[in-house]
């Protein structure tokens, strides 16, 4: 019969070995590996792409780019860029005269705006599979979803500065509470408003059901300055703000 | 007296020694040094905000990043940008209905977009140093600005899927001849109309300006389906296209 510390070794041998090799046999080299450099700049540019709105209407992630997409958002540029953005939002808002009426608003989109769903992406191929509004409902109710420390800092200064805040989201109206619960436990407060889809608004596309949204604060007299979003249907269309902030998504694309 | 190969040495240690030692000084390993990988990850940030609009106007590009943007210029990344952004075009472009009747436009704007000036702002800092017109307008009257490979490809894809070709550009109409020259040479023909800013349209901003060219266009009753330009003032305004494909620049900036 084998002693415990022969069967420790062999246990190493049979298994801790092989796990090494097999991580070390899927090392990839950028820049080496033509094929694998090939992609990751072709993954860029998709990316550019996508956020410059030049790649119009996608479903899904390139399958080559899943690996590109995932290690941006679970680097350090994903976070970066949000700061960037941030930094020249800032910079917009103080150049902003506010009235002190509470009628100089800042819109701000809630997922991957204010929000990040990126645990529930990870567990779902970083957009590489279609969107499963079930399963993304189930972890919208779970109401954890952090927030982007930019994107708190943004919210934060403008609050600060005196801006209306108003929430403008794609989520259906019954998700309000959990909505609520979520943006509270992420550190956000003191919105003006929270818009959500009515029944009314179901089968609009994301660009009119937001234009409409806007129009209707313009016509109660609000001035828009500053909309900040991940999607281009966040910021397009009528109604548009002075100026508008796109955060990057390479995950996902709303119409 | 030191002999020939004495001298040669000395000419090595005192030399050569030195300059090899300055080389392997000045080596960046990117990962390995803090402040490099931050100033990259922060330039990265900084050109994604260009082209997405979020950097709104600026001068010059920031200090720090000039290595960054001439590494980008002068690696695959860029040329692989414009190529990804000209199959998107295409593939546009082919779900056009063409009418036969010659009045279905696409626009070009001329400089970073079909033609690129790269070896002017490689002489000028790549857009740290102010623009200077002067030495601008010595370089175009040369002429010699070579075609982006991915500009031509879809220009002669967009002939031969049967566009009127409309060139937009915040060039002077004292320069037509040196540009018409210059578009040849680079392999460009056959464009409907070749638009300069004229006496009228000094001091115009480039967004006013090109929005009025193409209003007039569709009073002409062009109808206006894709633009491409490397600036937002080239594709935003009113009267814009169906599809606007912003072309990188991360070299200036015109409003």
């Amino acid at each position: 019969m084998a002693s415990p510390r022969s069967l420790a070794i062999s246990f190493f041998v049979l298994l801790i070995i092989p796990a090494i090799s097999a991580r070390i046999s899927v090392i990839k080299l950028p820049g080496s590996d033509g094929s694998n450099s090939a992609a990751k700049t072709y993954c860029e540019s998709w990316r550019l792409a996508a956020e410059t709105n030049n790649a119009g209407t996608w479903n899904v992630i390139p399958s080559m780019c899943v690996d590109s997409v995932a290690d941006y958002l679970n680097g350090d540029q994903y976070g970066s860029d949000y700061g960037v953005i941030a930094d020249y939002a800032i910079a917009f808002a103080k150049s902003v005269q506010i009235s002190g009426d509470g009628k100089d608003v800042w819109i701000f989109d809630i997922d991957e705006t204010l929000l990040t769903n990126i645990d529930y992406y990870k567990a779902h191929g970083y957009g590489s599979e279609p969107f499963d509004s079930n399963s993304f409902n189930e972890w919208v109710v779970q109401s954890t979803a952090p927030a982007f420390d930019a994107s708190l800092r943004l919210y934060i200064a403008l609050k600060k500065l005196g801006f209306t805040i108003v929430l403008l989201t794609g989520r259906d109206e019954d998700q309000r509470s959990v909505t609520e619960t979520n943006l509270r436990d992420a550190g956000y407060s003191d919105w003006e408003r929270l818009l959500l889809r009515g029944p009314e608004d179901q089968g609009k596309s994301a660009t009119n059901y937001k234009s409409e949204q806007r129009s209707k604060l313009i016509v109660a007299g609000f001035r828009i300055h500053g909309n900040t979003g991940d999607q281009w249907s966040d910021l397009l269309g009528f109604a548009v703000a002075d100026r508008s902030f796109k955060v990057p998504n390479p995950m996902y694309y709303i119409p």
